[in-house]
């Protein structure tokens, strides 16, 4: 890898947050990724400043920064690399994690000024997830050449990030994009972030696992809780997504049901910002098609003006999940010394 | 007026397509209103096309057209004053009014054509009234001096302007802004645009009146039901805003319920957007205070991280129903020889 230094500039570092895993990519100066580290998400602790354990994640951030240094050949002789950092929640300007409903420990977090100390001299970028996954879409995946894109993560939650007018969208403090906390039903689920039906609660990973327990205490899954160990509270989304792809009637009922919520919010998101093409990503479009096919029908159905209006491409995020990591590096050779990130605005 | 013309240059000219009237206005060279027309908008036969009578609403922008050229002195001795069209639904950039929710029998009518031809020699633009009322509200009004704004219209229906980085928002085809149509409740009332539980069947004028009817068969209107002919159906918004501002209780909570749904979707687009202001202006903010206190109160309560994000602000418009006529004066000021109205983008 010292080749991609040498040859090419300085890589640039990005690391993504996430549930579950903490993801990190080196990217070299043609914006190929050269490096790649994964460690588990340290649950004992999260971000929170108060937490007993705050130092974990700040450490396992760190370590990750310290193993792509390693991999690239960066051993201190020069500026060290850049570093942008995805988080999933409400970022503001001064990189602070301002409120995380899925990691309410965190609120409040200064991120940057943590990891700046943590790693000291490296130029620290800051950025909510899915605005990050939104620009390595727009640059390098399927939102490239589209100067109006909307880029939804199906995760636990919903991440959105806005591309308008060829630029990640960041609104006036930088929180914009909070898609999935758009309410959908006010009578619905109750949702972390304290209201009741937001769109999250039924068209994420979260949405699907709740679908999918109602259809198996209803009777139509029964295979399904077979699998799960024979307790309709045990099935899980991904139990549904494995059985609905070998073909399972009842699981394909419930993706379908999955499909026709998340084009609900599409619709909405649509109707608002008109954009010309939506690239869904995030763990939940593992099940590909099966929820692709029903979220195009219903939303062909569902969009205001549909007859009257041109078609709304609706395609496959094309970084997986080393998007937010990707946009983390591309953001550092985007950031005005002083002002935020400006591949965000 | 003629002095208006000699001082300033050439007026710009500015119509707005309501439901109930036609208002145009002339803006002379320093933004200033230097006449006014208004006529009822013809109902017996709209925009369309296909309609038997569909000249009556060309004829119409023709006539006021035509008086606000007297009053200002133009006799056609220099080039025709710019007419700039605000239209209530979907407006593409070439001026084809390709949706309109609550005008179906527009849907499709080529605007800027049709009037092209009517006023021969004119330029004419055409764009959404919605986003005319923004630009307006941006330049002369409540969201002057925010780059972040969210100009919403409660009246018959929602429209909503959306100014991002300084200037209204159009989206990629001209449609962005469509907030009256994001589903806020899958299973509420049926909307004209053949969706279910639309914004705008809860939080517009015609919402109100729906509220209210409610209310009167509950039996918690019975002086506005006196008031409106002694039949719950015969319940009318208006009266509602009358009996709450004369303080009848029954009346300021069908209000304080009506501001509970205004609030819910603007905390959804705040959700979304992130804008820093939202200017509320309409028919419906005759009920001034009675409806933005609890629509604030509402609004704290439900905003997706209250307490992690600066305050956004809510404020009432300042240009009254004559927003869309002086936007549509304004946008003819911006617009690129062959491209569309740049005010808008």
């Amino acid at each position: 890898m010292n080749a991609a230094v040498a040859a090419d500039g300085a890589p640039a570092f990005g690391v993504d947050i996430g549930g579950t895993k903490v993801l990190g990519v080196a990217v070299d100066a043609t914006d190929a990724i050269v490096s790649e580290v994964r460690v588990a998400t340290p649950h004992v602790s999260l971000l929170g400043p108060s937490d007993p354990g705050s130092g974990d994640m700040v450490a396992a951030v760190a370590e990750v920064v310290a193993r792509l240094r390693r991999s690239v050949g960066w051993t201190g002789g020069s500026a060290s690399p850049a570093v942008g950092v995805g988080v999933p929640g409400m970022c503001d300007r001064d990189g602070v994690l301002r409120f995380a409903p899925n990691l309410p420990s965190a609120n409040g977090t200064p991120v940057r000024e943590l990891l700046e100390r943590a790693l000291p001299g490296t130029p620290v970028t800051v950025e909510n997830d899915a605005a990050l996954a939104a620009l390595a879409e727009h640059e390098l995946g399927a939102a490239r050449g589209t100067a109006h894109a909307l880029v939804v993560t199906l995760g636990t939650g919903i991440g959105g990030g806005l591309i308008t007018e060829g630029r990640v969208f960041a609104g006036a403090h930088g929180f914009a994009g909070e898609i999935g906390h758009m309410v959908v039903d006010p009578s619905g689920p109750l949702c972390p972030c304290g209201r009741r039906g937001c769109w999250e609660r039924f068209a994420s990973g979260g949405g699907l696992g709740r679908l999918a327990r109602e259809a198996a205490h209803a009777g139509r899954l029964s295979e399904v809780v077979a699998v799960a160990g024979g307790d309709a509270e045990g099935v899980r989304g991904e139990h549904v997504t494995v059985a609905a792809l070998a073909g399972d009637p009842g699981a394909v009922s419930v993706i379908e049901e999955l499909g026709w919520w998340v084009a609900l919010g599409l619709t909405n998101l649509v109707a608002i910002l008109d954009p010309d093409r939506i690239v869904v990503g995030g763990g939940l479009v593992a099940a590909g098609e099966i929820l692709l096919g029903p979220t195009r029908r219903a939303f062909a159905e569902l969009v205001e003006g549909a007859d009257h209006r041109p078609a709304v491409e609706i395609v496959l995020a094309e970084l997986g999940d080393r998007a937010g990591a990707v946009g983390g590096a591309l953001v550092t050779r985007r950031t005005v010394p002083g002002g935020g990130a400006p591949g965000a605005r």
